[in-house]
């Protein structure tokens, strides 16, 4: 399963560029599995293109390397990273797409990398050439990807680095609040049924006393709206009226049955969200 | 041949969940195959997915897998299905999706299940942990049909049932006429070139006497317009004037050269549709 | 790596037409590899799939199978093709889709085929039976592509032509110019980001003295708008101001960063671009 490449980028599929990647790498590196995972991230949209990958990859089995080219930078010196987590291998722009699985950064207090390593890519004899500096997604990421499909160590193709790249998405709060206590957070992420994803853990909502009836209990504050109803799956939400539950990665998500919230609402990623814990 | 998997969502390629179905899949069933048929469908749409499925899967080679999650009642208690068709693999929730494929009603007059069957996924052992209930696809799902592709026996998931869940769409009539005869149907579906496919099956009008111009013969009706010219493909007809002809699927299709006639005419699935035929 | 089959079509995959596609390639060529390059083309759009099969082919091993399926004369006589081109094989109607890698037209001065060959397919004991001539991509394509996966010999396939359609893109042109020179061409391509990809050879810019500052040497005029920056890539273009590059094919680009162009001037394929060179 060494041979396993998995495909992100922001190309999408009208034009040739998810094309050509393919064709390069199945030439530079044959009998790899190609699976795509999406072209459709929107333009340059590198976050989206990060949270993607940190819900994805994992699934996949270890030794899978995954490509991400979501580059605006591209033709710029930003640096090419290879990467590794989790017996996974990582393959993308030094733009801030790998944070999900980048090791700590050693100047806080996160000093344990674990299995984690990242480096920068600086052997260019692999590096395809090329009439324009516009695309390197054929010329330079899949050259790279197909070498670390054929077996090639991840330590020849550059020094390790402690600088990459970091999104810095400020982190969900726990806050005391007189008789109870605020999560406060933002959308990270609409998907396509128009779910709000929050970046709030349900598990923060499960170490608080539990109301069964909810509203008295606590409520999910966001762009003047109110919600008090939890539910366990969007099923149990009556026609029509809103309610938060723990979502796939975790998270509490704020959904509308049947029809997009993110619509109805207007709102987007980025949007702040405040669940309030009232203890009686 | 027994590891292809071919996937049919309405999760769409912009978000996480399809690279989490694949990775989840190839994690649990090495060496499979993974085959998209589509991720596009309406979010929710039952019966586009019952309809795909009709189309496409018939056309894989035997002892193919079809994995289809179209499932706006996931996380409920609606059950999870295992079927066999043709010498085919079916795993889908239990909400419809699965009709085309379903062994016949034992209720009504059709009691011959050939080599149809259907069983309800109740092995939970196979289910993955999760922190929420709103992605079967990727906690249940996608560990059935890796089960199915490692070889496993498909009555250790769970028991034969008799009542899954059926979609009712009304069965097309022909109906005596004086003078002649009338097909009364729907339009099943509107494809992406905006032709209008109906339920109608086109050996129905082979069984008619039929004039060569059409006009004198037989006519379509539809919303209010009038269909005469009858052609075999679409670059009979003229530009700017509908025609119907026998489709893909064997039924009917009512098509604008070079230009999409649901737009036009503003119609689509479930839109009635007669064909009225006199005989002289 | 005979059996990699690369799939290019205007069929979209909200329909059941991709999945039939694949099911009957698979069945008739067991173990063939399939490789989505794009089913979102423009429907019709012959010129925007010869376009993207000519950037994306070429990426590719020898011995990989295009099918390209862009097929608005569908059930007409227009002819089935098989192709050859740099140790690959085409399989697609003939409508002009193949023009980037035909042989030379015979009755030009360009004479030599080297490596290329068409045939015409008329060995119709290969095609599918079908209720309808809607779907030659499943019932005619696929099983030619099918073919030429299991190793059969295009020779069998039919006779070889010399009438091909070919598209007749006017060529791009260098005209001498008082003080100068003027590069006359197309907008051949709007990509996914709004870049106006041109048919100028980059290289005719390279062959003309350059100015580092651009203004004084060159201008690109398109569309009543004159952009005088020239840049190696998107990032060196400040932010609301437009530029041309070397692109990824080989000819010129003219790009905003970070917003479509295409969008901005309202222009697409077929706008006349000049770039006027002068000297001092």
């Amino acid at each position: 399963m060494a041979n396993l490449i998995t495909l992100l980028t922001d190309f999408s599929t009208a034009d040739y560029y998810v094309g050509a990647l393919k064709g390069t790498l199945l030439r530079l590196a044959p009998g790899a599995l190609l699976v795509d995972l999406s072209h459709e991230l929107p333009p340059g949209d590198v976050e989206a293109a990060a949270d993607l990958l940190a819900g994805a990859a994992p699934t996949f089995p270890p030794g899978t390397i995954h490509l991400a080219v979501v580059d605006p930078g591209v033709g710029s010196d930003r640096r090419i990273l290879a990467a590794g987590a989790g017996g996974h291998l990582f393959v993308a722009p030094d733009n801030g797409l790998l944070s999900p699985v980048l090791p700590p950064d050693p100047t806080t207090a996160e000093t344990q990398a674990g299995d984690r390593w990242v480096r920068s890519v600086e052997r260019s004899q692999l590096f395809l050439a090329s009439p324009g500096a516009t695309f390197h997604g054929r010329d330079r990421f899949a050259p790279v990807a197909a070498a670390l499909a054929r077996g090639e160590d991840p330590e020849s193709l550059g020094p390790a680095i402690a600088d990459p790249v970091r999104l810095d998405a400020p982190p969900p709060r726990r806050e005391a609040l007189s008789g109870g206590r605020v999560l406060a957070g933002r959308i990270a992420r609409v998907d396509r049924f128009g779910n709000l994803v929050t970046n709030l853990p349900a598990t923060w909502l499960d170490d608080e006393p539990h109301e069964d009836d909810g509203a008295a209990g606590s409520q999910v504050e966001i762009a003047g709206h109110r919600v008090t109803r939890r539910v366990s799956h969007y099923g149990e939400l009556p026609p029509g009226e809103p309610g938060y539950l723990a979502g796939s990665r975790g998270t509490i998500e704020i959904s509308l049955r049947g029809e997009s919230l993110a619509e109805r609402w207007r709102v987007g990623r980025g949007t702040p969200v405040r669940i309030v814990i009232r203890r009686r």
